[in-house]
This record gives structure tokens, C-alpha cells and sequence, in this order.
């Protein structure tokens, strides 16, 4: 490794450092509260040291979602892929793509986006919003290849993407559900709503 | 009518009055900004008037939300009893019951709580779970009165409140969704659900 090659990837791995010590305090303490100084230190660093990545916290907040959406992303491709039967890879994409940043209750949900201005809050949103797209492409690309079934008995479903967007309205609805949830609980019902749905016919 | 009754009557009416204009306004400029003088005025009432029914904005807003949230149940109890065929008095009622406060982008939702703070939040958000397992409740009940199958066939739904629950989180997912979706494409969408979700051996 050169000497160049060897301080981006140390530069790399502070910066995701930075970035998961950003995650767990903005979402214990909410944006208002949440301390850069707590950040840094959480990280091993400086302030001035995590500075010289994030020039602030408003910076670092839409890195830290984007980092988070992320990992959930690949986490959720990585279950679609993998060999288990097709209800579990699905629920478990279902599960990985919503995994974190929406859990708990609503309460929780709302609180999160108090004392953040509404440019961050629209960055953050229309960031998601890519995401779920690529993830609704994704999860119809499963359900086609892997044998979803929309057939002439069914009147309604029209395509493949209809089918995901359902699902995917689904998951994040139980995701900020009425009463706790419990993970086991959520998979439970996200694998009747995937039964159901994409095998009508079995 | 006696001297009281109509007093009370036009009281009544003054109320629902100011609450309507208070939805209106508040999800217009949302809590920080709308103003109580304007909502006055859009009732028709002096702003001394209007503090004799209302003492806050805080507690106008909770008995706003407690107001929307009134008329979306009945609407949905109303679609529940009536005689359309099951699939469209399922997804009426759907429509009706997560029908306008979540409706919108999800930008709007959540610069809908901007403004409020935690208690009045925690107080709305309560009172909505309340209003929603009530609705699973009347769900889950016309689902097993109305022919939704759950068999020895399927080995996931374990209940008729399993299926509210899927449904209603389907529902609350999609006014919530990444694109803006029609009213039209929403219904249609949930009628996709109804139908897969609840009669899958048809």
C-alpha cells in the first residue's frame, strides 16, 4: 500500500467512525441536543479533528443518514441474493432495508426530525426517496425471476412493481406502527404479507 | 328547543367552526407560524372569542387533531356498514380512515410536528394509536364476518388482527410513500392488498 493509498483508507475508516458515533448520538439526543464535541469524543478524536471531515453538524447529519441508508441497502441486496427460499430472502430484504433509522414509535419518528431546518429535512427525505425507489426495482426484480404470481385469475395486481410498492408500504408502515412491535413480531407479519401476496396462488 | 340547548347547540357549531379552520390553517403554516388571529378570523369569531373555547394553540391543535381524527373514523365505520361488495367497503374504509393528516409527501408529514413540542406530540401521537386499534379492532371484525379466509392452507396468518394489522400498516405505508401517489393509484394499490391479503384461496 503507498503512503497515499495507506492515509485514504485510514482516512476512510475515521470518517466511518465519525459517521456511526454521529448516528448513535443523533438519535439518542435528536439533532437540537446532540453534541459535537460528544461526537468527536465518541470517535476518538478532536473537534477540530472531526472538523477537518465535517464542517458541520447539519453536514454531518446528511452523512450519517446516507451512511446508514447505505449499509441497510446493501444489507437488504445481500439478502436478496443470498440462497435461502423466497419468503425469508424476501421478508429478510423487507426487515434489513427498514431496519433502523425508522424503528421504535412514532413518538421516537417525530422526534427525530425536531430541530432540524427544512432544507436538511428535504435533503434527507428526497435521499431516501432514491433509495426506496432502488429498492422497489429491486424487490420487483426478485418477485418476477423468483416466482411471484400475477396471473389472469387476479384481476387487480398489475405489475411486479405494484406488488413491491405494497410490500414496501407494508414494512415501513409496521415500522412505525400503533403498538411496539417486536422484531419477531414484525417478521411474523411481514411474512404473511409476503405469502399472501406474491404466491395467491399456491 | 330550550334557551340552553340552542346555546349549546350554537356553541357546538362555533367549535367545530374553529376546529376547521384551525386544521386548515395549521397544515397550511404549520404550528410555529399559523396564526391564532387568522384562525379567529377564518371562524368568523373576535380573537377574544375564540380563546373562550380555546385557552392555547397547543390545546386547539390536540382538539383539532382529535377532531380530524373523529371524522376520518366515522367516515371509515360508515364505509365498514355499508352495502358495497367487501373488497371496496375494505379499501373505502382504508381510504377514509388514513385519509388526510398523513396525506401529502413525506416532507410535509414531517414538517407537519416541526414547531410542536414533545408533550403535545406525545399526547397527539397517543391519541392517534388509540384511533388505530380501534380501527384494527373493526377490521379485524369485518374481515372474519365478511369471508376473509384464513386456513389450515396458509400457515402464516395466525389471526384476523394479523390481517388488520398487515392491511392497516399497507395503508398507513402508502400516504406515506416515496412518490406522490394519487388518490386513484392508492385505492387501487390497496385493492391489491384487500384482494391478495384476504381471500387468497378464491
Amino acid at each position: 500500500m503507498s503512503a497515499t493509498a495507506a492515509q485514504s483508507s485510514r482516512n476512510n475508516s475515521t470518517r466511518t467512525r465519525i459517521l456511526e458515533a454521529a448516528l448513535e448520538i443523533l438519535s439518542r439526543d435528536g439533532p437540537a441536543k446532540a453534541s459535537m464535541a460528544e461526537i468527536a469524543r465518541r470517535a476518538g478524536l478532536s473537534r477540530q479533528g472531526m472538523y477537518l471531515h465535517f464542517s458541520s453538524k447539519d453536514e454531518l447529519t446528511y452523512a450519517a443518514a446516507r451512511h446508514a441508508f447505505e449499509v441497510q441497502h446493501a444489507n437488504a441486496q445481500e439478502m436478496l441474493a443470498s440462497r435461502r427460499p423466497f419468503t425469508e430472502r424476501l421478508v429478510g430484504a423487507l426487515m434489513a432495508e427498514y431496519a433502523s433509522l425508522y424503528s421504535g414509535t412514532r413518538s421516537r419518528a417525530a422526534r427525530f426530525w425536531q430541530g432540524y431546518e427544512a432544507p436538511v429535512i428535504d435533503r434527507i427525505i428526497e435521499m431516501r426517496n432514491r433509495f426506496d425507489r432502488s429498492f422497489v426495482e429491486l424487490l420487483a426484480g426478485a418477485l418476477e425471476s423468483d416466482g411471484a404470481v400475477i396471473g389472469p385469475d387476479d384481476p387487480h395486481a398489475r405489475s411486479f412493481v405494484d406488488l413491491a410498492t405494497v410490500l414496501v408500504a407494508a414494512a415501513r408502515g409496521l415500522t412505525l406502527s400503533t403498538r411496539e412491535i417486536s422484531t419477531k413480531d414484525r417478521a411474523e407479519l411481514l411474512r404473511i404479507a409476503v405469502t399472501r401476496l406474491c404466491a395467491p396462488s399456491r
